[in-house]
């Protein structure tokens, strides 16, 4: 996030394209890369772009090689950049509330300290897929939705329901309070996500990549389940064992239907 | 891989560490960045890698920071590299081999043009930890298990078996002939992982990032299956679609036993 001027800085086919189309966020100035007054010669993924662009009334700037590459240094753009107002962060109590009134089973997803933006983009591009309804993390020590995370989830940041805490443990406890269960993913876990019931309410704790889950945050949890693994290897990556652990939450779901 | 002399120049601690633990193939020489003479002052990640490559009696060269990057570039080596001796592909009849002896069910795994290393890496992390028995990829247009992608998949593709064909469609006919199912997987399949049953001898086939499977190797496929997805999205990432279906095969398995 540029914090100097605040707002961001995205870039990226998709990251752009999600920001116009989810619309949570105003988008000020769209940048492409493009001879001024290239109008109709623009390629079809930029032209798609463009047009939802001109359709909310977004002004677009059209950029040489080089003047992107000063906007934005050496980023893979695909030729799209925007300026956008920040992420539109909720409260973990607005993350709460829709389910009061709808009758949905929740299913929130927990990054602690999740601290490599790949491995964040990848959860969130996963949890959208997987029908998660809102990602929980702390504000210090772990990655955010950086225009970065924006590019590597494919623009999946732009439809999730991100609240940002400062004490992860006290949001969990309100979460319980609120009749959720707690389950944090570990490899040193006793039972397997297999074992357990997943079908009620509940928030995914997946831990940071050094370290896993830390120890408070790990008390907190109702249960830590693992995922079995051969031994040989360092372990699964987060953002896979992240993505087992949630599709292993819709097929319990689903097999309950 | 570095065709002109004919070996690998393997970067970072795990994949270093892995190549001399998995000894598949022989490792020439060690690097770590040091000063000559550092002895017992180095740091413990690199004096475990050390004592390997001394009890295998692999020569280890002390290099500066200069001298590292001059060996091998910018890439994040974390101290260590080595010079090993080139993958050691397996063919596909050696890959068949061992369960005829073993009464093991097999549980293959094949890469139809995954061109990104990142999302190989991570497919055969997964593959390793899901107790996949061997890797097929296609000898063209696709990412083979390069320096790269052992270092992004934490050493991990030294402990798995790979063979390169150069007719996917052909090795496909062939596993069916030995009485393996092939299953592919994509979005566009008609029912979901969940509803096949994936307990019998197997080979899950992934696509390419941008196009999937080729339309020659899916239609070679017994069935094409899918990941159920909302539709918001693009799209799960290849690596995370292949681990949630690799352990789906593995939850079905195990739930069998």
């Amino acid at each position: 996030m540029t914090k100097r001027d605040n707002r961001d800085l995205l870039y990226g086919i998709h990251a752009v394209s999600a920001t116009l189309e989810a619309g949570d966020r105003p988008v000020q100035t769209l940048y492409i890369l493009a001879k001024k007054n290239a109008g109709k010669k623009l390629p079809r993924s930029l032209s798609g772009i463009v047009k939802a662009a001109e359709a909310k009334k977004v002004p677009v700037i059209c950029l040489s090689a080089g003047e992107f590459k000063q906007l934005i240094g050496d980023v893979v753009h695909q030729g799209v950049a925007a300026h956008a107002a920040p992420f539109p962060f909720v409260s973990l109590e607005d993350l709460l509330m829709p389910w009061d009134a709808a009758r949905h089973i929740p299913f929130l997803l927990i990054a602690d300290g999740v601290v490599d933006p790949h491995n964040l983009g990848a959860l969130i591009r996963t949890a959208v897929c997987a029908g998660v309804d809102g990602l929980v993390i702390p504000k210090d020590n772990a990655a955010g939705p950086t225009p970065a995370v924006v590019k590597v989830s494919a623009g999946a940041v732009e439809y999730m329901r991100i609240a940002r805490v400062t004490n992860l443990t006290r949001a969990i406890n309100r979460l319980k309070d609120k009749g959720i269960w707690v389950a944090g993913l570990d490899r040193t876990g006793g039972k397997t996500v297999y074992e357990y019931d997943l079908t009620g309410p509940l928030a995914l704790v997946v831990g940071g990549e050094e370290k896993g889950i830390r120890r408070l945050v790990r008390e907190a949890c109702d249960y830590v389940m693992a995922i079995p693994q051969a031994g040989v290897v360092e372990s699964l990556n987060v953002s896979v064992a992240g993505g087992v652990a949630m599709y292993e939450v819709c097929r319990q779901r689903r097999e309950k239907i």
